[in-house]
């Protein structure tokens, strides 16, 4: 079986792709080498009641810069589940990493936002979902390791009317899961993004800048430090060396 | 593996369970027979923007009168992405059941609904999630199907903090999965469930009676019928025999 990551884009090329666009870095590079590879994007974004709200901000401003052919917001309050820093009353830790499943960790997101997306392409005749799970995720979330995808894209043959009657066969990709964060800076800019409509602080401060001590922030800082590119990005602090 | 059917529902004793409570009869009658069997019950409604929402009062009134340990409404707005004429301006048919998956199938919801569940789950440190699915849906809606169901706890197991730290072992309980309407009336007597609080109607009168005519209708009369037991539906009309 071919998996998730061995796909080549190339052949999304004229067919329609329902995307997760979160507003963050990761999400708006797979999208975008989704685009350049001539795929027909609808982006899907959910708005779940985040701490972070300015990330759907920039979904919505990367929805537009890339002239995606739909963008669509779906509420889903989460907070009436809690259970994550995001999405309940746990600090957002400002520490830099430490080992395991960190407490921004959203219970079952993914496949909840992978369920929204299947939903949306059998609604609408799409067959390809687009995810961007990455490497550093899977280090530390569950719900981005390749055998999480895989499982996901068997269920969703088994859930649908069009994977039962076989008129589809529904595809998970994730072109960005072996890669790291400085690889994923450098993607984007290949494929012509603008990397400051991206949002990655899970904490933003008051006047709405991008914290830099969160672990996004500090993943974000060293992916275009080390991938040798400016980064736009305003951040209020630096974290201690 | 033990099949979601085999498992006996008095392994849930004393176990907080998180069901998935629709409001309608079959739903209903599996988080009862999950009470009489001890288990602490957290029920699970979305508000989907269904057409027919009188279904949530129903299952607001069946958590107040089952007592249950917790009744969460998620609101979830599956009008944006449509393709169901439960969610979109699509015909409810009148004519009886005929072949094939129904218009009324909404797109991935039980995959929704699920991720929902196992959400709710890890985040309150439950294991076991309940759903009413039996083997009438399951000729007609592709997400009933025991395959499917079984899927869904493959992904389960990966998907989730918990599933992968192996701190838990997620399981889906589908006690009803080969029960047709009859033997379903029977349980939910059996159970001491007061079964005119449950809703079935997808398309109400505007008075607030259940039509008479749709699917879900028409195969609730005949599950009374067939039990033996007294309907308490006010029915708007009757199918012509």
């Amino acid at each position: 079986m071919t998996t998730p990551v061995e796909r080549p884009l190339a052949a999304l090329a004229g067919r329609p792709v329902v995307a997760l666009l979160s507003g963050g870095l990761d999400s708006a590079v797979a999208t975008a080498m989704a685009m350049q590879a001539g795929a027909h994007m609808t982006a899907l974004s959910v708005d779940y009641g985040q701490r972070h709200a300015r990330e759907l901000e920039a979904a919505r401003a990367l929805a537009r810069a890339l002239r995606l052919d739909r963008h669509v917001v779906v509420p889903l309050d989460l907070r009436a589940i809690g259970g994550s820093a995001l999405t309940a009353d746990i600090a957002v830790p400002k520490e830099g990493p430490s080992p395991g499943i960190p407490p921004t960790y959203v219970p079952a997101r993914n496949t909840l936002f992978l369920s929204l997306a299947l939903a949306l392409a059998e609604a609408t005749g799409a067959q390809d979902l687009l995810i961007g799970v990455n490497a550093l995720d899977y280090s530390g979330y569950p719900d981005c390791r390749p055998a999480f995808v895989e499982a996901f894209e068997r269920l969703a043959g088994l859930a649908t009317r069009a994977g039962v009657e076989g008129t589809a066969r529904f595809r998970v990709h994730a072109p960005l899961l072996h890669l790291n964060k400085a690889q994923i800076v450098s993607q984007g800019i290949a494929a012509g993004l603008d990397l400051g409509l991206t949002w990655s602080c899970y904490d933003p401060t008051p006047d709405g800048r991008h914290c830099g001590l969160c672990d996004s922030c500090r993943l974000r800082r060293k992916g275009f430090l080390e991938a040798g590119v400016p980064d736009p990005t305003d951040y209020a602090r630096c974290p201690t060396p």
